[in-house]
């Protein structure tokens, strides 16, 4: 069966420590696992665009097309691509949502503001205050997964794509050190050929920004 | 058609500054909407049981049982009892599962963070630099819902329902004042008949609690 490639919209350029991280990736890796065929669009990081702010209401990325469907938000669009693929098997519908869903409101959270108060406000106590509520909540987690490869039955499901990019960001910054589960369940995941090759070409479009980045400033004007 | 009655599982007792504001509130209010009947069970707030533990990882409710199935997240519980409902109409299911993660993911973290700054940790500096973030975040889903009633379509789906509740809170506590039409909108959802009688089914429930509490308190030892 041939399926038209569906559309991943993401930025034209992001600065050097966010590369790796941008939230299409999600997009990407769930296409990958779900072998649908996909291609790249941008929208400009600065300024926004009034035709970005038409798909994304809160102009960020991913956003992805598939012919007249325009969705945003990483999540639904990791559910979308997992629809009818070993990602989502039926039978288990409600419990891989719930661990998704988990991913995205129990977890991601706690990072976020962890990530925010020491990154972006270089607030230290409120980094400290943060690390404390995220830390019992990474070792309940651990606990839930202790024994287990993957979240929902014996298969790798949409859940822990998502869950795993939440905690992937985490984990590189230092929050998984005590959590050997946790640490073991990234590298498990992102071990997949369908990861890898996501990963690689996200960071492939990263490198060619930044050189037509380089090219246009070196430009004569 | 009848249908066995599900399970929603709350707290035994809440202090009164949460009454009304218990996430099993969304579950009530979805099966009030779907036609589902319910009972409520209770796990202690405190000390957190081993029991709760394992239908929920992270000690919260709240929690979902229908037969064979145990369910955590309000969200999951939420598209679950919509399944098959016109709260999740099958042709609007992508659109409607991204706004229900865009509630979950993109507007209930800012909210709390800035809910958890002020109140929690009463450290005004951080609350303000939330509400900061929170504002334009506000806006935006604002001009998104202009003109329209309902977030997909012209029907109110649990996509409305979880956005509704996300923002309940936070204009209770006055962070919608600027935002009339996400005013409107909750004034709107929370009219209904469904969400009126979740309500006061939830608040008799915290009512009949604190009398369990005071009159174990004043019984004699
Ligand atoms: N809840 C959204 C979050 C998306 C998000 O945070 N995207 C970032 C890139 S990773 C972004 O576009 N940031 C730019 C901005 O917020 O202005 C999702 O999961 O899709
Ligand atoms: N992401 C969860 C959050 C649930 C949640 O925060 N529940 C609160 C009550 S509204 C709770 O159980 N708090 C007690 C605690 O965290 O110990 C959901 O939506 O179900």
């Amino acid at each position: 069966m041939t399926r038209a490639p569906v559309t991943i919209v993401t930025y034209d350029w992001v600065p050097p420590f966010a590369q790796g991280y941008v939230r299409e990736i999600r997009a990407r890796w769930a296409a990958e696992e779900a072998g649908i065929p996909y291609r790249i669009e941008t929208v400009p990081v600065s300024p926004k665009s009034a035709a970005h702010r038409e798909m994304q209401p809160f102009e960020q990325v991913p956003v992805l097309k598939d012919g007249d469907l325009t969705l945003f938000e990483s999540g639904a669009i990791a559910l979308y691509l997992a629809e009818g693929t070993a990602l989502l098997p039926e039978s288990r519908r409600a419990e891989v949502t719930q661990w998704l869903i988990a991913a995205l409101n129990s977890v991601e959270p706690q990072v976020m503001a962890w990530v925010t108060a020491g990154l972006f406000d270089k607030d230290e106590a409120a980094a400290e205050r943060a690390m404390k509520r995220l830390q019992p909540r990474l070792a309940q987690l651990a606990a839930a997964l202790e024994g287990r490869d993957w979240l929902v039955g014996d298969t790798f499901s949409v859940a822990d794509l998502m869950m795993v990019e939440v905690l992937r960001g985490a984990g590189d910054d230092g929050a998984l050190d005590d959590h050997p589960v946790l640490k073991a369940y990234v590298a498990r995941a992102t071990a997949r050929p369908g990861f890898k090759k996501a990963m690689a070409d996200h960071m492939a479009h990263w490198t060619d920004a930044d050189r037509a980045k380089a090219e246009k400033q070196g430009a004569p004007a």
